[in-house]
């Protein structure tokens, strides 16, 4: 089967976190799938088909862009950030796996980026320095037990918790939940960021504790990192640096 | 104070994963730090000094980066992957703080980069599609103990599993000493995914099980994934993908 389907991180917003594998997928494509206002982030190349969709329409998209794969086409399908991080490469490869048995015959690639939670990071310092876990705050897909569940064992064992899908119009209270449990298991000083927006014009980066954490100060824009035990905070001129050193002390532990 | 100082991801070993703004980084420098491995991934550009040290030195070679800086020249320091990931953003932030006061005021930056586990994962597919976490097996700056511990919460509850520094010619028996323990959390089933060297010449990405897989095949180049119980994978011609759907069951919980 001659068809080729890429799975392409766009990285986060700015245009100097794409790499050039992923910048030549994207100019090698017959054909471009995905969420509309990322697929609005790569520029147009004459004969190029675009197919945007919602953010809700995944497993339909992934279906559909396998299908235009399987006749031949070269098939990008984009993501913001990395795209094996809560992102389209997992669709891609359910899709495969409950779909026609030819498209297991497929040549499919993944494309990593700048997964969010990395460029946050970089901008506050060094918050993912040590031993840290990525965790989707969102209960579309599972049962915010299994959260909560997640929450403790992560806080308890000292790691670093970079939250994904904080907040949403459907999910409300999430985050403001999750900030709740955590405050069972970490002094109020803990530091936590939110980073929003970052690498596009309308950046926002703050620092703040645990207890002083608004969950209103998140959209769906927004990564919130919360430090472990160890994590320090260092004042400065302007905003301050936050880091979690390489020695893990026991307390974090 | 008019130095800056930039600690940039050069992404794993492909000059295709180096980011436009990393690129745009090393250009600009006067001076560039970093284990010389790494250093030796840079172009040279007449009229950049080089300081090449051993990968046990990161601390001195922040604070020489930093002095340097503080001289007000443009200094680089550079990481494999992303330096916010095990790296030496979180050093140089260590550094600044138990430093010289002069230094809280430079202008620091973190440039991000492709950190190894997902390029591994995404050679592999998706494995990193849900909930997982990153921990360093090295027990230089950490009790083994906590290792364990994080290793016994991470799969109890849920994560996937990314496993930096699994090995070193100081420190041989980790691995197989982590494999078992999380034998006693997870099925012999659950796929594990060695990644070596990736994006090198040299690559090598193999896909077993956790009772399949031994440590003897990791080396210092390797980064380990180990799955959660809702990891999959999905035969097909060539190496399997591996994937983490992001409906989580509760068998994954």
């Amino acid at each position: 089967m001659s068809g080729h389907l890429a799975v392409v991180g766009l990285g986060p917003g700015d245009a100097r976190w794409l790499t050039p594998e992923a910048q030549a997928a994207l100019d090698a494509a017959d054909a471009l799938y995905g969420y509309g206002p990322y697929l609005d982030r790569v520029s147009v190349r004459p004969g190029q088909s675009r197919h945007p969709s919602d953010n809700r329409e995944e497993m339909r998209r992934a279906a559909a862009a396998l299908a235009h794969a399987a006749q031949g086409a070269r098939v990008v399908v984009v993501s913001g950030g990395d795209p094996g991080v809560f992102a389209m490469a997992a669709e891609i490869c359910e899709a495969i796996e409950t779909g026609p048995p030819a498209w297991r015959a497929l040549d499919v690639t993944v494309v990593p980026g700048i997964s969010a939670m990395l460029a946050v990071a970089a901008r506050a310092g060094a918050p993912l320095g040590h031993d840290f876990c990525a965790l989707s705050l969102s209960d579309n897909l599972k049962s915010w037990d299994v959260i909560e569940r997640r929450l403790d064992a992560a806080a308890n064992a000292g790691f670093v918790i970079a939250c994904y899908n904080p907040v949403s119009r459907a999910r409300p209270w999430q985050l403001a939940s999750a900030f709740a449990r955590l405050r069972r298991h970490l002094p109020g000083t803990t530091p936590v960021i939110f980073g929003r927006a970052v690498g596009r014009t309308d950046e926002a980066v703050t620092v703040t504790t645990l207890d002083g954490a608004d969950a209103s100060g998140a959209d769906m824009a927004t990564l919130v990192i919360v430090g472990s035990h160890a994590t320090r905070v260092i004042a400065r001129p302007g905003r301050p640096l936050v880091y979690t050193p390489r020695a893990a002390t026991e307390a974090s532990a």
